[in-house]
C-alpha cells in the first residue's frame, strides 16, 4: 500500500467515499489558487491516491472542475436559500449577503466559475445557467406566492441575478469595499425594478419591498 | 468586367469606399438573419465584385464580423449618447431607449454579439470590453460631473450596465413585451441602485434622479 505524501497511511475508503475525499481536496485547491495553477495530480497526492485512481474518478481536470461547480451550485443555494418567516426585504438582504459571503469564501473557485478558460467550458456553462435558472425560480417563487409569474417580472429577475454575479466579481477584485454597501447597491436595484415594474406585472409581495425603500426616501435629509 | 448578380454593372470605387459599401452590406445580412447562416461571398455577389477582392479586405467571416462589431459599437454609442441639456432622468430614460431600440433593430446581430460562437472571439470580447468602459465611463462623467468617481459607484455601474445588456437580449426573445416597460424596469434598477449607495458615495447628479423616484413612490395608490 501507498502513503500519502503527509506521510499517512492511505486508507480503504468505499467508491462514494473515496470520491467525496477527492473533491473535498481538490474544492479547496481551487479556492486556495487561480484555476491555471491547480494541478489535479496534488489531489492525489494529497489523498495518498495514485494518479491512476485520481484519473478513474475524474478523467480530466475539466471534468473535475465541472463537478465542483456542481457541488458548488448546490451548496451557495442551500447557504442563500430564504427563510420564508422573515419579512421580504429580509429575505432578499440575507440572500445576497449569503451569496457574496459564499464567493469571498470561494474567492478564486467562484472567479473560475465566471471568467477564463474554464468557464468557457460547455458542461461549466449549462450548469451556471442550471444553478441561474433554479436562483430565478425561487425568487419568482417568492414574490409570486406560487402563482405565476409574468414574462416582464422573470425578464427583470433574471437581469438581476446577473447584476449581482457582476457586482460580486467586481467586488472580489476589490475587497476594500465593505460587503454591506455592494449588498445594498444590489438590494436597491431589486427594489427599484421592482419599482419599475407596471401595476398588473408587480407582485404583491413587492409592494412590501417599496414600503420599506419609500420609509428610506423619506427619511433622507 | 463582372457584373453583380442584381445586374448592376460593377463601380469603380476608391479602396475605402469599397471597404465602406462591404461593411454597409454586411451589417445589412448580419443583422437579417442568425450569424450561422451568414455567408459573407454573398456580400461579394453583392457588391458584384470577387470573392478574392471581399477577401482581401476581410480575409475571415470572424475578420469580417468583429469589424462590424467595431462600427456598430461606435453606432450604438453615438445612438446613445445623453443630451446634458436634458434633466438627468431623461438622459437615462432616452439613453436605455435609444439603446434598446439599437438593437431591436439589429436584432440578429446584437444576438451574435452577446451570444453564440462569435461572441467568444478575443477580438470580438475586446471590442465588447472597450465599448462597455467607454459607456461606463460616460455615465460616470454625467453622474459626477468631472469628478473622480468612488470605486463603489463605478461598481454599480459596471454591473447595471451588463443588467441593461441581459434585459434587453430577453427582450429581443420576446418582442411582445412593450419596449417601455423593459425600458422602465432598467431606469429603476438604476435609481433604486442609486438610492443604495452610501451618502459619501452617491454622486449629486444622484439626489436628482431619487427626488423624481420618491415623487413617484409617494404617488402609489
Amino acid at each position: 500500500m501507498s502513503s500519502s505524501v503527509d506521510g499517512m497511511a492511505r486508507t480503504r475508503l468505499s467508491p462514494d467515499e473515496r470520491r467525496t475525499q477527492l473533491l473535498a481536496l481538490g474544492a479547496r485547491l481551487f479556492s486556495a489558487m487561480p484555476y491555471d495553477d491547480v494541478h489535479i495530480e496534488r489531489v492525489a497526492e494529497l489523498a495518498g491516491v495514485s494518479r491512476g485512481l485520481l484519473y478513474h474518478y475524474f478523467p480530466t481536470k475539466r471534468a473535475f472542475f465541472a463537478e465542483l461547480v456542481r457541488q458548488g451550485s448546490e451548496a451557495m443555494l442551500a447557504e442563500t436559500a430564504p427563510d420564508p418567516d422573515r419579512p421580504v426585504l429580509d429575505q432578499l438582504r440575507g440572500g445576497v449577503e449569503a451569496y457574496l459571503t459564499h464567493c469571498a469564501n470561494h474567492r478564486h473557485f467562484s472567479r473560475a466559475v465566471q471568467r477564463g478558460a474554464a468557464s468557457a467550458d460547455p458542461e461549466v456553462q449549462a450548469l451556471i445557467a442550471d444553478a441561474t435558472g433554479r436562483h430565478e425560480e425561487r425568487i419568482l417563487a417568492t414574490l409570486c406566492d406560487g402563482e405565476p409569474a409574468p414574462e416582464l417580472l422573470r425578464l427583470a429577475v433574471r437581469a438581476w441575478i446577473v447584476l449581482l454575479r457582476t457586482a460580486c466579481q467586481e467586488w472580489l477584485d476589490q475587497p476594500e469595499l465593505p460587503r454591506d454597501q455592494v449588498r445594498d447597491v444590489c438590494v436597491d436595484a431589486f427594489v427599484g425594478m421592482m419599482l419599475g415594474l407596471p401595476h398588473g406585472v408587480r407582485p404583491r409581495l413587492a409592494d412590501e419591498l417599496l414600503a420599506g425603500a419609500a420609509d428610506v426616501i423619506r427619511s433622507e435629509p
